[in-house]
C-alpha cells in the first residue's frame, strides 16, 4: 500500500502509478506501447464505447467495419495525408513464406481504407448523406515515449466519415459532432476547450481540424479527439461523386469525427486524486461495491444480506462487485477507492438492524441509505455523486485557464493561456516558442466563462484583425 | 431482381449471392479475402457478438483485449503450434522509415500473444480458474479460395482463454464451453454434430480438440466453432505455474474455445432459401420491417401510423426497420425478404380500419397482428417464427446425416457419413480417401436422433474396439 506519488508536482509519475495500481491497464506485454486491456479496464472501456455509440448514433450514423490493412497503392493517393503519416505506420511486407507483391499498411486511420469503397457506395445523392462510424483499432509507429491510454502504438479507435452534398451540409455536420462530443463529455464529467487547430496543426488533408483539448495539471492539455472539414480533398483522388438532381456530376465534401481510449486516460487524468482513479458512473467499471462488515456472530447473516442486496442492485441494472473475499474491510475501501468505484455500500449487523445502510461516494461523502427501496437511493447517490464529480471538474477548468498579455507570461506558465493573436504563422511560432508548446488555436464554441478580450496580438502588438486564441503545454 | 442461384444445386453460387444481394458484405476491398462490414452485416454481427457475450459471460468469463501483434520471439515459443501456423500469418517488418528489430506476428489466434502476461498474473491457487475471452479480428494468409464469412483473412474472431488448477478441472471447463455453445445455438437456430477430432486433425498444440460442425448441402459440413484441452502443453513453454494449497509450484491446465463470424455464414448457409437469407430473430439485423401501403385518400393518415407503429415497437424493444421509401410495396416486400427479416408488417387504410395488421414472417405464414397490444403479439410472432425455424433446420438436419456400412456407399455421397471406425489413423485415412473428405470424428454429445450401431470398421472391417465416426466433405 505505498503512497501515491503527488498529483500536482510530480503528474506523470501519479497518472502510471495510478493506472497501474488500479490494474486498468498491463504493460508489461512484449512490445513497447501495445498494453493489454486487463478485465478492469475493458470494463470501463466498454462502458466509454457504450457512451461513443449511443450519441452517435442518436445523430443517424451507422456502425460499419473496413479492413484493417490497406494496400501501399491506396494509401499514396493523398498526397498530404501519406506526407502526414508516411513515418509512422507499421508495415506488412511479407504473408506466410513469401514477400507480397504489394504491401500493406496496417491502419493508422481509415480515410484510404474507406474512401475507394465510399466511391463504390455513392452513387446517387439519394445516397447522401452518409454517415457512418466504426470502432477499431488503429496503429501508429509511435518513436516518442508511450503512455497508457494517452500515447500508444495500437490505438482503440472511434472514427466516423461522412459524405455530405456539399461544403455547407459538410459545415452542419461538424456542427452536430460538435454536439454529440458535448452530450458524450457530460457523461464523461469532462469540461474541454473547442478549439480550431491553427492551419499548420491540422489533420493531414483537411480543410480545417476542430480539437478538443482539456487542461490538466500545470499548462498542460490532452486532445481528447477532434473533427474535420475535408471539403473535396479527398472525394477528388478516390473519385467519390454522385449524381445531383439537377443531373450534373458532384463530388461529395466529407467530414470525420475521431475519438479514442485516450478518453479514459483523461477521465483518470482529470477526476484521479491522491486515493487513486474516480470514475464517473457511466463509465465506472462497477458503479457500486458492496463491501460485508463481518461479525462471528452475524457473519452469516451479514454475508447473505450482502449477497441479496448486490441481485437486487443488479436486477437494477446497476453494475455491482460484491467484495466477499477474505481480506479486511479496510483494505478493502483502499482497494475500491484506488479503482474509482463511485459509490461504497457498508453491509453489516448494525446497519440491517437499523434497516439502513452506510454509502460512501468516491468523493468521500457519507450518506446514510434507507435499505427498503434501496435502488432508488443508490440511485439518486450515483446522479448526486456525478453532479458534485462535474461541479469540481469544471471548477478545476476554470482554474487551468488564464489570460496572458505578455509573452513573458508565457514561459514556465502554470495555466493554459487565453491571448491575443494577430492570425499570422510567425506570431503563432513565436508564441508556441514562448510557451514552449504549441498554439491551440481559435475558440470555436463559447468559452464557459467571461475573459478579458484581448486587444492586441500578443507576439506582434497589432491591434487589427486580432483573435482570441489560447496557447499550451500539450502532452 | 435477377432469381438466384439454385441452393440444392449450386450452393456456393448461391451463398455467394444471397451474401452480396442481401447486402451482408462488401467483398470489392483492395486485398483479397479482407471484406467490409456492411451497415447491413455489422448489424447481424452485432447481435452475433452480443449472443455470445451473454453466454460467456454467464459462465464467469471476462472480457480483456491483447494487441494485435505478437514478437517472433514470443511466437515461436511452443513448437507444435508454430508449426500449424507458420506458413499462414501475415508479418510486420518494418515500422515507419526503419526495418523492426523483432518481426511482429499479426495474430492468427492469440495463445502467444497471451500466456506469456497469463504467467505474471497467474501466481497462486487464488488466482484460478482464470477464464476471459476476447472479440478481435485474426489474421490468416489464406492461400485458398476465401468466400465471405466463411473463410477470409481478417477474421471476427471470438477467443476464450482458461487456466485451471488440473487436468480434470480443465475437463470440467470443456463441459462448461459445450454448454455455452449449446445455449447460443439455439439462439441462432443451429442444429450441429459435436465432434472429437481425430489426432491428426487436432489443433495445433492442443491436448484434444471438440468442434461443432453443421451439415450443409450434400455432403459438405462447416466448423462452427471448436474448444480444445491443452493440458499443460503451452503453460510449460510460457512458465504459467502456480503455488498450489499444498505449497507446491504447479503448471496450470488450460482450455481454449473459439468463435468467428463464420456463424454468420452457417446461419445464412443453414436458414436461407430461394427467396434469400433468413434470420432468427436474436440475430436479425432488423427484427420487423413495417412497409405502409399507400393510397392517394389515405396517404397521409397510413404513413402516419406506420411511423407510430414504429416508434411503439422500439419502445418495446424492438429492431425496426420502416420502409417508407418511394418504392412500389411489391418492390420493399422483394428486398426484406431478400434481407431476411423475420416478421413484415403491412400498414394500409383497411388495415387501421379494421384494427388489425397484416404480418407475414419470414416462412411465408400470414398472421393477422392485433393493433391494440401489438407489441405483444409481435413478439408472440416472432417467438413462433424461431420455433419454426429451429424445427425446419432440425429436420434438414435429420436428413443431411445417414449411416453408411460399405466404404463404396460414401463415393459421391449426398450426405454426411455415420460409420464404424477402429480408431486406426489408416483407416481414417481411407475413409477420407472414400468420402474425398474428411474424418469428422467420434460425436462427444449423444446425437438427437436414433441410428444403427456400427458393428465393424468400415475400412478394415474389424469389429474390436469400433466406435461411431462421422465424416464428410468440410467446406
Amino acid at each position: 500500500m505505498a503512497e501515491l506519488p503527488d498529483k500536482k508536482t510530480a503528474f506523470i509519475d501519479w497518472y502510471l502509478a495510478v493506472v497501474e495500481e488500479a490494474d486498468l491497464s498491463d504493460k508489461r506485454y512484449g512490445v513497447k506501447g501495445m498494453n493489454v486491456w486487463t478485465r478492469y479496464g475493458f470494463r470501463a472501456r466498454r462502458n466509454l464505447d457504450h457512451v461513443m455509440v449511443r450519441e452517435i448514433e442518436a445523430t443517424g450514423s451507422e456502425a460499419v467495419e473496413f479492413p484493417a490493412l490497406i494496400p501501399a497503392t491506396e494509401f499514396a493517393k493523398e498526397k498530404e495525408h501519406i506526407k502526414g503519416f508516411d513515418a509512422q505506420v507499421f508495415w506488412v511486407t511479407r504473408g506466410g513464406l513469401t514477400d507480397l507483391d504489394v504491401p500493406l499498411v496496417l491502419r493508422p486511420t481509415s480515410e484510404t481504407a474507406i474512401y475507394p469503397i465510399f466511391a463504390l457506395w455513392v452513387r446517387s445523392h439519394r445516397d447522401l448523406p452518409l454517415n457512418v462510424y466504426q470502432i477499431v483499432n488503429t496503429f501508429r509507429y509511435e518513436t516518442k515515449t508511450t503512455r497508457p491510454f494517452v500515447r500508444v502504438r495500437e490505438i482503440h479507435f472511434f472514427e466516423e466519415h461522412t459524405c455530405q452534398v456539399d461544403e455547407e451540409t459538410a459545415t452542419a455536420r461538424v456542427r452536430s459532432n460538435l454536439a454529440a462530443f458535448r452530450r458524450m463529455a457530460r457523461s464523461f464529467a469532462l469540461p474541454y476547450l473547442s478549439v480550431r487547430r491553427p492551419e499548420w496543426d491540422k489533420f493531414a488533408g483537411a480543410h480545417y481540424t476542430i480539437a478538443f483539448d482539456l487542461p490538466l495539471a500545470g499548462a498542460r492539455t490532452l486532445q481528447l479527439g477532434s473533427v474535420h472539414h475535408y471539403r473535396d480533398n479527398f472525394s477528388r483522388p478516390y473519385g467519390i461523386r454522385y449524381e445531383a438532381a439537377d443531373g450534373e456530376e458532384r463530388y461529395v465534401h466529407q467530414t470525420t469525427f475521431g475519438l479514442s481510449e485516450r478518453l479514459l486516460g483523461a477521465i483518470v487524468g482529470a477526476h484521479g486524486d491522491a486515493r487513486g482513479a474516480v470514475f464517473p458512473s457511466e463509465v465506472a467499471p462497477f458503479e457500486v461495491v458492496i463491501v460485508p462488515i463481518l461479525s462471528a456472530a452475524s457473519g452469516e447473516a451479514v454475508a447473505r444480506a450482502a449477497r441479496e442486496i448486490a441481485d437486487e442492485l443488479r436486477q437494477a441494472g446497476r453494475r455491482v462487485r460484491l467484495d466477499d473475499g477474505d481480506d479486511r474491510p479496510g483494505a478493502k475501501f483502499y482497494r475500491w477507492e484506488l479503482a474509482g468505484v463511485p459509490l461504497r455500500l457498508e453491509v453489516g449487523a448494525r446497519e440491517l438492524e437499523r434497516g439502513e445502510l452506510t454509502g460512501v461516494d468516491r468523493l468521500g461523502r457519507k450518506l446514510p441509505l434507507a435499505r427498503v427501496r434501496l435502488a432508488e437511493a443508490v440511485a439518486g447517490a450515483l446522479t448526486a455523486f456525478d453532479l458534485e464529480l462535474g461541479r469540481r471538474a469544471d471548477a478545476a477548468f476554470r482554474e487551468a485557464v488564464a489570460p496572458a498579455t505578455q509573452l513573458s507570461e508565457l514561459a514556465g506558465s502554470e495555466r493554459v493561456r487565453l491571448l491575443g493573436w494577430c492570425g499570422e504563422e510567425a506570431c503563432g511560432h513565436a508564441i508556441e516558442r514562448a510557451i514552449d508548446g504549441a498554439l491551440l488555436g481559435t475558440p470555436e464554441e463559447p468559452l464557459p466563462f467571461a475573459f478579458p478580450e484581448p486587444k492586441a496580438c500578443i507576439a506582434c502588438g497589432r491591434t487589427d484583425g486580432v483573435r482570441v486564441a489560447l496557447a499550451a503545454q500539450p502532452m
